[in-house]
C-alpha cells in the first residue's frame, strides 16, 4: 500500500514575498505538488507572490473559483479537494498556498474542511493583512487590556456600528463596495481621527491616504482600515 | 555628520524560531545590533528563540524589565531606549527582537513610542501567537462574515463577558492566574464545548489539553484559549 501525502496548509502572508516564514519557504521548495485557487478570469494572486520559489518540476494545481460573487464557490472547491486528494493518494505531498493566515478567513480551509480525516493535515501560519497593514502604517494597534476586534466590511450597518462602538481597536477588512457604508460608521461615532487607510500592504503597489482623500467609488477589496488603540501607557 | 541607523522592529513570531519571516531572518542576520527585553530573574525568551541566528560580531543590548507586575516597567523601557538611541546615534542599525507581532500588545512598541520622530524606524511583522495556535489545534478561526474579537484575560469579569457573548470566535490571551475567570464565562455563555486550550504554541514543550482538564492553578501566561467560529460555509 502507497504511503499517503501529506497535506501542508500554506499560510504566505500578505504580498511581499520576504513575508513567508522560512518553514513555509521551506515547504514550498520541497513539496512535490502545489495547488492555489485561481479565478476564472485568469487572475491567479497567490501563486504571483511566490512565483520565483516555484520550480518548473513542480506539480501544479491551480483550483479556478468564479469570477461573480452571484455563484458559490463550493461546488469548486469539491472539485479541488478531490484533484489534491488523488496526489495525496499517490503519496505526494501538497502544498496548497493561502494569502494571509490559513486559518483567519483563508480559502484553505474550505479545502481542510474536505480533506481532513482523510488525510494528515499540517498548517503553517502566515503573517496577516491586519499585522503588515499595522506594521506599514507604523502604528501599534494594541496595548495590555485592550480588546482587538477583526471586522468584515460585508457585515451589515447596525453589527459594525455595535462592534466598532466598544472596541479599544479594529481592523475593518474587504471594504471594497462597501467603504462608504464604513465610512459613514466611523463618522458617526468619531472614529475617523483615529482611523487609517491603507491599500495592498506590502505590495509593490502599496497606497497609504488620508481616509478623507479615499474615494469611496473606487476602493479594492485588498484595503484596510485600522482604528488603533488609544490607551498608550502612560 | 553620522547617518543615523535605522531602527527595526522585530517580529520573531510564537516560539519556533522556523515561524521568523525570510525578512526578519535577514535583518536579524545582518544588522550590528540587537536588542531585546530580558526579566531581572534572567530569562531572555526571545534571545533563546534566535539564539542559532545570532553571531558573536553583533552587539546584544538585554532590556532588563522588573520581575514583579507591582513595578512599572515604564522607566526600565527610557533605559533601554536611551541605550538603543546611542548606538542608532552612531549610524549602527538596531533590531528590536519582539515575541509574535510587535504592534499586537506586543513589547516593541514601548520602544517605538520613545524613538519614533527622533530615527527612522522600520517594524517586520511577525507571527502572533493567535494564528500560531489556531494552526497547532488545526482548527479554522473565522469564515467569511464573521466577527473576530482578540481578548486579554486580565481584563474584568463583565467585559471579557460582555465581548464574548457577541463574537462569532474568540482568542484569549495572557490567561495565567485569570484562568479560573474565563473558565466561569466561558460556561456562563455555553461556550466551552467549542473552546480550545493551548499552552506554548509551537514551541517544543508545547500542550493542547482539553479544556475541561485544565489544572486552575498552575495555568501559565503562554496560554490561549481559541473559540472558534461555527458558522461553516455550506
Amino acid at each position: 500500500m502507497t504511503k499517503l501525502g501529506r497535506l501542508y496548509g500554506l499560510g504566505i502572508g500578505p504580498g511581499d514575498p520576504e513575508l513567508l516564514t522560512l518553514k513555509a519557504h521551506r515547504i514550498l521548495t520541497t513539496v512535490p505538488v502545489i495547488a492555489y485557487p485561481s479565478l476564472e478570469n485568469g487572475k491567479v494572486l497567490a501563486r504571483a507572490i511566490v512565483a520565483d520559489f516555484i520550480s518548473p518540476d513542480q506539480i501544479e494545481i491551480p483550483i479556478p473559483l468564479p469570477f461573480s460573487v452571484q455563484r458559490s464557490s463550493q461546488p469548486y472547491y469539491d472539485i479541488g479537494a478531490e484533484k489534491i486528494a488523488e496526489h495525496l493518494s499517490q503519496g505526494k505531498d501538497v502544498a496548497v498556498l493561502c494569502l494571509g493566515d490559513p486559518m483567519l478567513y483563508g480559502t484553505f480551509m474550505y479545502i481542510f474542511n474536505r480533506l481532513s480525516g482523510r488525510f494528515s493535515i499540517e498548517v503553517i501560519p502566515g503573517i496577516s493583512s491586519v499585522m503588515a497593514s499595522a506594521a506599514m502604517l507604523g502604528v501599534p494597534i494594541t496595548y495590555r487590556n485592550d480588546v482587538f476586534t477583526i471586522l468584515p466590511a460585508t457585515l451589515e450597518a447596525d453589527i459594525l456600528r455595535d462592534r466598532l462602538s466598544v472596541a479599544d481597536a479594529a481592523a475593518i477588512m474587504k471594504l471594497g463596495r462597501h467603504f462608504a457604508k464604513v465610512y459613514q460608521i466611523l463618522a458617526d461615532l468619531g472614529l475617523l481621527q483615529r482611523a487609517l487607510y491603507i491599500e495592498r500592504a506590502t505590495w509593490k503597489n502599496q497606497a497609504i491616504i488620508p481616509i478623507t482623500e479615499v474615494d469611496h467609488n473606487s476602493v479594492t477589496y485588498w484595503s484596510l482600515i485600522l482604528v488603533p488603540s488609544h490607551n498608550l501607557p502612560k
